[in-house]
C-alpha cells in the first residue's frame, strides 16, 4: 500500500474563478499547515473549512489568498487524509501554491491516483472506478446517468452476486462429492450446478443484450454524412449542430488534433469524427471506390445518406446505395421544398428498410422527424435508463462475453455428463472474468493501465 | 443592496476532477439543503463540508455525488451565506446541477457578481476587487505578487491616507477661516495648503513613475519581431516560446480570433501579439512604407530587429532602421557562428545606444546576453516587487494622473495668492478622483461596467 502524500490541480486548466490544489496522504495535513498563515490545521477538526494565506517559504511573500478545507482519513474520498486548496483561479498562483507543495516534499500525483487510492484502499471497486471517469466523460444526461449508477455500485452488486451464486454452487458441490451422502450425489451435483449456470449465463446475456445501448451512450454513435455535392450535407451537420448543444473535444493526434462533435439528439450523443473529413466525403466513392469506401463507411455506427429531391436519382447516387448496403443508414431526401422528381418508390427499395425521411433543411422542416428516426433506430424509442443497469465500458462487456463463453463451455460439459471437476475449471474461471470487472481479480498492470487514462487530479 | 441569491459554475469549463457549483444569498443554504441527501444543511454549522447526492427534484433521480461546503454570513467571501458544491468534474453533471439551482428559484449569477458582492458589502473595495481579477489573469510571477499587494490593500491604504490628509487639510484650513484667532490666518492657511498638497503631489509622482513597470507587469509588454527574411526571426521566436513557458491566450474578435502568446523573460512579461502577424513582418517596410510601418511599430513596446551578421548591411535593412527611430529596440546580430560581414561599428551608430546582441540561435548562444538586455531595457535590471507598490491598472493610472492634475491647478493656485475656497475646488476635485480608485466615489455604471469584465462563477 502507498504511503506517500501526493498533490496536484484538481480543476480544469484555464481562467477561472475558483482553481484547487488538492493532497492525499499522511503528510498532507502537516505539509498545508507549515506553509498556512491563518488557523494552526493540524489542530482542525475534520470536514472544516479555513481562510488564510499560503506563504512561500523561499521568500516570506504571500504566493495565494485561500480557503483551505481539511479532511481528516478515513472518510475521505481516498480514505487518507485529504487537503484542498481553493486558490482565486489564476493559472501563475495555482502553480505557485503546487510548486510550494513540491518543495515540501510531496510528491506529483500521477493521472487517476486519487481515484486509485480510493480504489487501492476498497472504498470503491475498479468499475465504480472507471464510472468516476465515465462521469466526467459524459456527454449526455443519460451517459451521465449510466455512469452515476455504476458509481453507486449497481453493476458491482450485480456482479458479486453472480460470482457468490457460483462460489457456492462450486463449494456445494464439492462438500457434496468428498462427502457423498447419498448414491445420487453425482446426478444431483450436475443438476444443480446445470441450473445456477444457466441463471447467470441468461443474465449476463440480458446484461449484453443491453451493452450496445449502453457502449453508445457512453462513446456516442460514430456518425457519418454522405451525399452527393450541394445535396445538403452541410446544412445538415449545422441543423444538427445548432439545434442541439454541441460539445466540441479535441483528440490530440500524431500528425495534427482531430475534432470531435458531439451532437446531443434526443438522448443519442451522436459523435461527427473530424467533420472536416465528413464534410469531404462527397468525392469517397469517386475517389477510392465503393468497395474502399465501405470500409471507412463501416467504421461508422450511423450513416446519414442526403439526396436531392430536385433532381432524379443519378449513378453516382446508386453507387452511394451500394456502399452503405447493409450498413445502418438513414436516407434523407432533403429539399423537398422544390419540385419533387425523386421516385420515392425506388428510393424506398434501394433503402431496404432503412428509414426514408424528407427534409427541406433549408427551412428547417422535417428535422424533427429525422431527430426521432435517429433516436427509433437505436433504441427502439426513447431510452430508459431507470429500470436498465447498462454495461457501457468495453472492457465490462469484453469480460462478460468471456464469462458468458466459459458458462457455455461448462454447461456443455454438463450436457456431455463429463467430471465435475473439470466444469469446475470453467466455473471458477467465469469467476475470475467476473472478479476482473470489479477489480477483485485485476492484475496490477491492469489497474495500473486504467487509471493512467484518468484526468489529472482526479 | 441586493437580496437575492445567486449562482454559478466557478470552476473553468473542461473536463477536471473538481467541479464547483456556487451559491452566495438568503436562500442559498436553504436551496441546497432542499435537493441535498445528506446531513440535514439548515442544521450545518458554517465552514464545515458535508458528503451526500443532489438529487433532481423533478426525477428524484441522484443528479450527483458532491461534497457540500456551506459558509455563512458575514465571514464569507460575498459576506453572504454561501454554499460550494464540489462535483466530479463532468461538464455534463456539473450543468444538472446548476439547472437544479436554478429550478429552485435561484438567479444565474452575473460575471463577476460574487466579488461585486464583496465590494458592495464592504469586504473589500474597488482597487482589491480589480486585483481579485489581476490575479487570475496573471501571467507572471511578478504580475501575480503586484495583484496580490493590492488585494491585500496596499494600494487602497495609501490613497486613503492621501484622501484623510487633504480632508484634514480643507477641514482645518475651513475652521481658520471661520473662526480666526489670528490675523495671519490666511497666510499659516495658504501655507499648510502648499506644503499638503505638495506632500501627496509627490507621493503620486512616484506611484506613476513605476506605473509603466506595473502596467507592463500586468498587461505584458507589446513585442514585434522585425527582420528581412530569412536573417532568423521563426528561431527567435521559437527560442524565447521555448526556453521560456509561453502561455496561449485566444482574444476572441470579430472576424477572427487573435492568438496571444505570453512568454515570461525574467520576470518580463512578453507578449508576441498574433505571431502569425509579426512572422510576416519581413515585408512590412516593402508593402506599406517607412511612415506606415512606423505607425505599426509604434504600438509595440519592444521592437526584437534581427539581423544577419554573414551578410552585408542592406538597403531594407537600413529602411528598417529608420522605422524603428526613437522607439524602443534590440539588435539581434544572428548568425555569429558564420563568418562576420556586418561593420559592427555601423549597426552600433544606427542603433543609437539601443542594446546590440550578438547570437548565434541556431546553437543557442546569446540568448542569454538577449534576455538580459529585454529585462534591463525596461527595468534597469531586475524588477523588486517586494518594496515598491505598483499601480498596474490603466484606470487606477488615470485617476492618479488626474488626481495630480488637479493638486497642481491648486498649487498654482496657491502660488498666485487665490482665495482659498477657490483651491478648496481643486482639492475636494482631487479627494474625489482618489476616491474612485477604491470605490468610495465611483458611479454605478461605473461599477457595473468593471464588474463586467470579470469572469462568470467568480
Amino acid at each position: 500500500m502507498e504511503t506517500d502524500t501526493i498533490t496536484a490541480i484538481s480543476t480544469p486548466i484555464g481562467e477561472g474563478a475558483i482553481a484547487i490544489v488538492r493532497l492525499s496522504g499522511p503528510e498532507a495535513i502537516p505539509v498545508a499547515a507549515s506553509v498556512f498563515e491563518g488557523k494552526n490545521l493540524l489542530e482542525a477538526v475534520s470536514h472544516t473549512m479555513h481562510y488564510g494565506k499560503i506563504i512561500d517559504p523561499e521568500t516570506n511573500e504571500i504566493a495565494e489568498e485561500v480557503m483551505v478545507s481539511v479532511m481528516r482519513a478515513p472518510k475521505t474520498f481516498t480514505r487518507e487524509d485529504i487537503v484542498e486548496i481553493n486558490c482565486h483561479g489564476g493559472m501563475v498562483s495555482v502553480n505557485r501554491v503546487l510548486e510550494i507543495m513540491l518543495s515540501k516534499g510531496v510528491r506529483i500525483a500521477e493521472p487517476g491516483e486519487f481515484t486509485k487510492r480510493a480504489f487501492l484502499h476498497g472504498r470503491i471497486d475498479l468499475s465504480q472506478a472507471e464510472a468516476v471517469m465515465d462521469l466526467i466523460r459524459a456527454k449526455t444526461d443519460k451517459a451521465m446517468s449510466v455512469a452515476l449508477k455504476q458509481m453507486d455500485g449497481r453493476l458491482s452488486s450485480m456482479i458479486q452476486r453472480y460470482r457468490q451464486d457460483l462460489l457456492e454452487t462450486v463449494a456445494h458441490v464439492e462438500v457434496n462429492i468428498d462427502y457423498p451422502e447419498y448414491d445420487d450425489v453425482e446426478e444431483m451435483s450436475n443438476e444443480m450446478m446445470q441450473q445456477k449456470t444457466k441463471e447467470v449465463h441468461d443474465e449476463i446475456e440480458e446484461l449484453l443484450q443491453v451493452a450496445k445501448q449502453g457502449k453508445i451512450l457512453r462513446e456516442g454513435l460514430a456518425t457519418a454524412i454522405i451525399g452527393r455535392p450541394n445535396v445538403g450535407k452541410s446544412s445538415l451537420m449545422n441543423s444538427l449542430v445548432q439545434e442541439n448543444k454541441a460539445i466540441v473535444t479535441e483528440v490530440p493526434g500524431t500528425t495534427r488534433d482531430v475534432i470531435e462533435e458531439y451532437v446531443n439528439v434526443r438522448g443519442v450523443p451522436l459523435r461527427l469524427v473530424d467533420t472536416a473529413g465528413i464534410r469531404e466525403t462527397e468525392d469517397i466513392v469517386e475517389k477510392i471506390g465503393v468497395e474502399r469506401s465501405r470500409q471507412v463507411l463501416k467504421e461508422s455506427d450511423l450513416i446519414l445518406f442526403v439526396l436531392n429531391n430536385n433532381e432524379e436519382l443519378s449513378d453516382e447516387d446508386e453507387k452511394l446505395f451500394e456502399a452503405v448496403e447493409g450498413l445502418d443508414f438513414i436516407v434523407i431526401m432533403n429539399k423537398m421544398d422544390l419540385e419533387p422528381k425523386l421516385d420515392l418508390k425506388k428510393v424506398e427499395q434501394l433503402a431496404e428498410g432503412n428509414p426514408v425521411i424528407s427534409t427541406s433543411l433549408i427551412k428547417e422542416e422535417g428535422i424533427d422527424e429525422l431527430e426521432s428516426a435517429i433516436a427509433q433506430t437505436f433504441f427502439a424509442g426513447e431510452i430508459d435508463t431507470g429500470d436498465l443497469t447498462y454495461v457501457s465500458n468495453i472492457r465490462h462487456i469484453q469480460l462478460l462475453k468471456q464469462a458468458k463463453q466459459s458458462l457455455e463451455d461448462a454447461m456443455a460439459s454438463l450436457e456431455m455428463n463429463m467430471p465435475l471437476d473439470i466444469v469446475q475449471i470453467d466455473v471458477t474461471r467465469t469467476w475470475e472474468f467476473l472478479g476482473e470487472i470489479i477489480g477483485d481479480t485485476a492484475s496490477d498492470s491492469l489497474i495500473d493501465q486504467l487509471f493512467s487514462q484518468f484526468c489529472l487530479g482526479k
